[in-house]
């Protein structure tokens, strides 16, 4: 059995993994802050130390040697270029045209590959999760912002310049509210996490009859979508509007992809999946009203099975196809 | 030179022609009503009928002899069963379950193909047309109905139950207009030819100056979409403002698939084209305002270079497909 490192970066924090090469376990699983703000060279730093300490503890726990392990996939915010392993412009993490694939590469002295982190996501959950197997995979990672990826054939679907699958700015009311990436009523400005606190945080200012603000200490600012949750699963009637909600804006836009797609699996992974079947049942119902019954019927809309480590696990796929061209 | 027999059926026009195998000449074009109100027998005796009167043109103007005429692909509405060659349910035509394939297969005494008719228009525009040898293009049939049509990598994208592509019904105003589909807010609703024609008609109910309804000698229910281009050719402020709304809508729609598919080309085919420059300079300026820029600055909005016969071309190259693995 050969290992495979798994690096997810994300705006918030680096989570790494040693991963077997069929996918089946996943060794010394490190999450460590990302901390951009000290710049590309001390991320880098952090990247190689966590590759370096996951490796030490596969070896320690697993029996696994130094030379089973071939390579690192790393999973990156984009847009990228992949065939030069650049992260071109990443908004949240302040890199330009930053070669993070030939960088890491050099620091820990293995071979690398780089995807975009959402692609890996959802390429992890075909792999070895909760659309393993499908042939028709759609997937939305839903957290600080709305990611996606598309798998076909078993093949992430990257599109023309690697940008495919920005299902988060996809248009679900054209005259809506305003995305920061400055387009008008992306699904991102409704259902992201920050999207849902702010639609919570209004109706709390426009006077609803809500427990949220005790949840936070009576500091507004304080609310996130995870409090949201909470207060829902608690019975909370604005929270569990508010869940609804999201689930109305997220039926929108996932009814697209249905009828665009008609896929096999739509796969759901982030933090949203924390709302459960109080979000899972009205989204359903939503695509359902929404979408044609034909492509609806077939299609599961579940999800993720790996919460954390999709990501390691995708871009250790990713590794797979791009260096053997097959997995 | 072998050649292949296309037929294009619609909810108003059969199209039939005999087609270079190379896609180089179309032979013997012929358009008749498709009166799908006479039954599912009368429709397929019109296109047995048509479908020998091109090949006896091609036969006279062309010097085909009818031992190279190897085939029929046919283009339909769906929903299909592609494999078992059945027309689902088209509500228009008022198929159901419907064999079509080898009905017309029987009927003209060769091996015929079956696939949904904006597949067919796309994939014509792909082969020989606007999207000529592009890798990843998105399509859109913009005439009674909005179909919409995905080719990557040489193939059509089909999905898992041969549905995919639905453009048309796809969300851009969750809260929006009824779409005959039943859903909210369809790009169909809005910019489909009887949803240009509707709200012209809804801006003169309103009382805007405008000269169109001079144009249908003051009955209102005569206003077409064409109707409207005319009005717009002829600089009638408020047909020009219908043409730009239709721009904005499509351009909502368009900026959509751009972003999903990242694709090289998005060609529009069907009677919106006539709109001509009216409605695509307004409408690239709208995608370039709602999609991301590496994907915009990659794509090209154009229309379909085959007018009136993407569908038959189209067809036949569904057959070669379907028959022989490559076209």
């Amino acid at each position: 059995m050969r290992y495979i490192v798994g690096v997810d970066i994300g705006g918030t924090n680096i989570v790494v993994g040693t991963v077997a090469e069929d996918g089946s376990v996943v060794h010394g699983v490190r999450s460590v802050p990302t901390q951009s703000e000290e710049g590309p060279q001390a991320v880098l730093g952090r990247i190689a130390r966590q590759v370096q300490s996951s490796i030490a503890e596969a070896e320690r726990s697993a029996g696994v040697t130094r030379g089973m392990i071939v390579g690192v996939g790393i999973g990156s915010p984009g847009p990228l270029d992949r065939e030069k392993g650049l992260v071109l412009l990443t908004p949240n993490l302040g890199w330009t045209n930053l070669p993070l694939r030939d960088l890491v590469s050099e620091a820990v002295g293995l071979p690398a590959t780089l995807d975009n982190d959402a692609n890996c996501a959802i390429y992890g959950e075909w792999w070895v999760g909760a659309a393993r197997g499908a042939r028709y995979v759609v997937g939305l990672t839903i957290g600080t912002g709305i990611g996606g990826g598309i798998v076909i054939d078993g093949q992430i679907y990257h599109g023309t310049s690697d940008v495919a699958g920005e299902f988060g700015h996809t248009t679900i009311d054209s005259t809506g509210r305003l995305c920061k990436c400055g387009n008008y009523g992306c699904l991102e400005a409704y259902a992201s996490g920050p999207a849902i606190a702010a639609r919570a945080a209004e109706g709390i200012a426009a006077g609803v009859a809500t427990r949220l603000p005790e949840l936070v200490g009576g500091d507004l600012s304080k609310i996130t979508a995870q409090t949201v949750y909470e207060a829902a699963q608690a019975n909370d009637d604005f929270a569990l509007e508010v869940v609804r909600d999201t689930a109305k804006f997220l039926g929108a836009g996932i009814g697209n992809l249905v009828n665009i797609f008609n896929p096999d699996v739509v796969v759901i992974s982030g933090g949203v999946t924390l709302a459960g079947d109080r979000l899972f049942v009205p989204l359903r119902a939503e695509v359902q009203r929404r979408a044609f019954k034909p492509a609806v019927e077939r299609c599961r809309i579940v999800p993720g099975d790996l919460p954390g480590t999709a990501g390691v696990v995708g871009a250790v796929a990713t590794f797979k196809n791009q260096m053997w061209g097959d997995i």
